[in-house]
């Protein structure tokens, strides 16, 4: 039950943004009964977005490990269907928690712990990108210049897609992203 | 006062998202009182969002236009220290409304006017970029392809230079960005 709370709330929260969104919606997204958040994430609603911003981040590196183990092109590739599956299977309602976390940003200076979570993932994201072209044999200045990109340019392309409600701003993105891989590589 | 309302709504909406932000909460960070609000946008909060959208697309529209007309590179480097500004000066905690509308997502399968708004400023922008390629040549595919990322791009870096607290990530997507357009110039 505990697992299915924390995929329910990664679901849930790249929907609707963490802010907006109650423990209670959380529970009754993901099916459990709300005290069950409680009694697993006695943190409360940080504790659980933290939880699925890293399953999150987890299950998004499984996705796209392999590909980047075959060679950049092939991981850009594996990326990029990634979320084009995730964006047409919603039908432009589902998105990506460590997006709609990093969005929304601290209420003051101290760093909630999903933000932090966010913070890493995303540089876990990037450091597989960056490893496949470093094994190539590009700079590692630039082959992090070039994860860089691809992680904002897909998490960027999210938000198009769903602004847009068409695939076209992921197919685009790439289409580009492919492109400038295959030409350093 | 609806000026100031428009301008202050934009930001607040950038920094926390518009769902979990109130119309109170719109009103005070710009200082209006709360019932100007209802006078000046009787269609609450989703018309007042509508409107910041739309102006925080004419702003950086603005902001953006001259480099733009010089030449796609002068246009990219234009836009990203434009982004780069918004980012240090707020210390992180600006973003981008449009951003944060488009990712937060309608509730149903009816899409709401800010969300909508928030589709046309993002073609807009792709159409400032594109249009700049194509004056110089480039074939209008290939530049709507370019435009796309480039403004996906740099809203990704905008959530990943808020997670981090840090604006590498933009320098990362910007020297990539300036890269990628000289060698298609």
């Amino acid at each position: 039950m505990r697992q299915r709370l924390v995929a329910g709330a990664a679901d849930l929260v790249a929907r609707r943004g963490l802010r907006a969104t109650t423990v209670r919606e959380l529970a009754r997204h993901s099916g459990t009964p709300q005290g069950s958040t409680y009694h697993y994430f006695p943190g409360g609603k940080q504790q659980l977005a933290t939880e699925a911003v890293r399953y999150n981040g987890t299950q998004v590196t499984a996705a796209i490990g392999p590909g980047f183990e075959d060679g950049p092109i092939e991981g850009v590739r594996a990326f990029c269907a990634a979320v084009r599956e995730l964006m047409v299977s919603t039908d432009f309602h589902g998105g990506c928690p460590v997006l709609a976390v990093a969005v929304e940003g601290p209420d003051g200076d101290r760093i909630p712990p999903a933000l932090g979570a966010a913070a890493e993932v995303l540089s876990g994201w990037e450091g597989v990108v960056s490893g496949s072209l470093v094994r190539r044999g590009i700079d590692k200045a630039r082959a992090e210049q070039v994860a860089t990109l691809v992680v904002a340019g897909l998490e960027g392309a999210v938000a198009l897609c769903r602004a847009k409600q068409t695939v076209e701003p992921l197919d685009n993105v790439a289409a580009q992203l492919e492109a400038l891989v295959a030409a350093i590589n």
